[in-house]
């Protein structure tokens, strides 16, 4: 089972290497972390985009382009299909965004005839190494679904247990987080937290243990859960944190990021190959560790 | 202007020292808490409840009652309504929650004869010192209100504003924090957020400047805003973070308290006097560092 961020980067670089398709590659901080990525063994990459300026940003950065296949398309929307038909052909094996709006990047992958649909919702998860805390924390969904019903908390659910599963953790603990963790119909936070409870324990979602509602601390804190006296296998040892909305998640994960010492890699997930969305403003070992994430769960979707 | 929150404590005990009212004070963790408040000269107080059994607990901790007042009443709602009574005439200023359930323990704050209603709303400030941030933060409101509307929103910022101005800071910035900074129809957070900051412009909330929405990392990350190019006197030097509901609120609290370096301190505001809520699951110097920070509200109220 995989416990430290290290463990993901060690992963992602054994057996045969992942390949990156990069739609719209002409960004310096992109190109960076592809070119970090391939020197330190984690993934290889295509790069999809206007040729001319990846070769002017590839120069600034002293960055070797000798080794990476280029497919030259200047037209930012033709590149953006071009890289994700070439992880619809299997040429390559994870999406990463480039300079590119995010709308017209998502419909790209949404694309009917060479998009990455898997019949499944889409979710972002991250996984977390945190100080102090002694495994790895995937947390669902802090950037993508903005307010999830019942099902698709279901969906979020189903689809953050793959991830984990890739990094070795066979069946997860799964804690719908709330504000409290007793079931109060003033709090449909809580009321969905018990129903996917039930719906775990009636089979209906599978491969996890999920139990909630449990408040931070009481699905984190083994030694606050004992203290309140809360006793299931999934109290104090989450590993999956499901946010009740994205207000919850997104403002959980900028604190942590800055507050507290952590790796972290996010991605996004329910395609039928793993989306890297990084943002300008992750730092750049998020962005190598999103790769290394993505190249984990890659393996696990192919081996 | 206080930034630490040993400047908190040095407040706290400057000048006439300001009195707890102890409702139903035979519980080992609160006589603890109240001793070593008035050893470091942070607070004196009044125990209300069963006086053999408050002599029998400060027997086991080693805690001598002398030189504290204590009123016999082994009824516990009578005991909670008495030491409301204390506050409510004066004779002391601070009402801190002993050994009692807490709906029982705000039905006593909110007696129509002998409570501390004050016209407002109630609502729950912590204030955090945080590792690695250069000022106080007051995070409202993450335990008390579950999904306030806007009106109610505005008059927790007012609430947290007045905390924030007894600890110095004369124009508090007010960020009301969303998972985006850019208004979203269909996020209710970012609608609410950008009316209160018009309320604001209008003058209908005063005292301070309210900016929003922003994300967490714009409102405390001065290099954050800068790069994503908000400029606004708010943005990156947010002294209040007011989150959109207890979601949000009360997982931020326990993911700070569990994985960052804090001191921090919690109190129930809106009354004519402040209230401390301390939980069982709160350690000591939290309650300590609570108490502290009542008596910080108090001494602004009075002086």
């Amino acid at each position: 089972m995989i416990r430290k961020f290290d463990d993901i980067i060690s992963k992602a670089g054994s057996g045969k290497l992942k390949t990156l398709s990069v739609a719209v590659a002409q960004d310096d901080a992109v190109l960076e972390a592809v070119k970090i990525a391939k020197e330190r063994g984690i993934a290889d990459a295509i790069l999809v985009g206007d040729e001319a300026q990846i070769r002017k940003i590839a120069d600034s950065l002293g960055m070797d382009l000798e080794g990476f296949r280029i497919v030259d398309e200047p037209d930012v929307a033709a590149a953006a299909l071009k890289a994700v038909e070439l992880v619809h052909n299997k040429e390559a094996d994870i999406l990463l965004k480039g300079f590119l709006d995010t709308k017209l990047f998502l419909k790209s992958v949404l694309n009917k005839e060479v998009g990455l649909r898997a019949g499944k919702m889409m979710s972002h998860v991250c996984v977390f190494e945190i100080e102090g805390i002694d495994r790895l924390l995937f947390l669902t969904d802090v950037a993508f679904n903005t307010y999830p019903n019942l099902e698709e908390k279901a969906q979020i659910i189903e689809n953050a247990v793959e991830v984990a599963q890739a990094c070795g953790i066979e069946c997860p603990k799964v804690a719908p987080i709330c504000a409290v963790e007793v079931v109060n119909p003033k709090m449909q936070p809580t009321v969905d937290a018990d129903e996917l409870t039930k719906m775990c324990e009636r089979g209906e979602i599978k491969n996890c243990q999920v139990y909630g509602p449990l408040s931070m601390d009481l699905a984190i804190d083994e030694e606050a859960a004992k203290h309140k006296k809360v006793e299931h296998p999934v109290a104090g040892h989450a590993d999956i944190l499901l946010f009740p909305n994205i207000d919850a998640g997104n403002i959980t994960y900028k604190i942590l990021v800055r507050t507290a010492k952590v790796k972290n890699g996010n991605v996004l997930v329910g395609t039928s190959a793993p989306v890297i969305l990084t943002s300008r403003s992750d730092d750049f070992e998020t962005k190598i560790n999103s790769i290394a994430f993505a190249a984990v769960i890659s393996k696990a979707l192919t081996e």
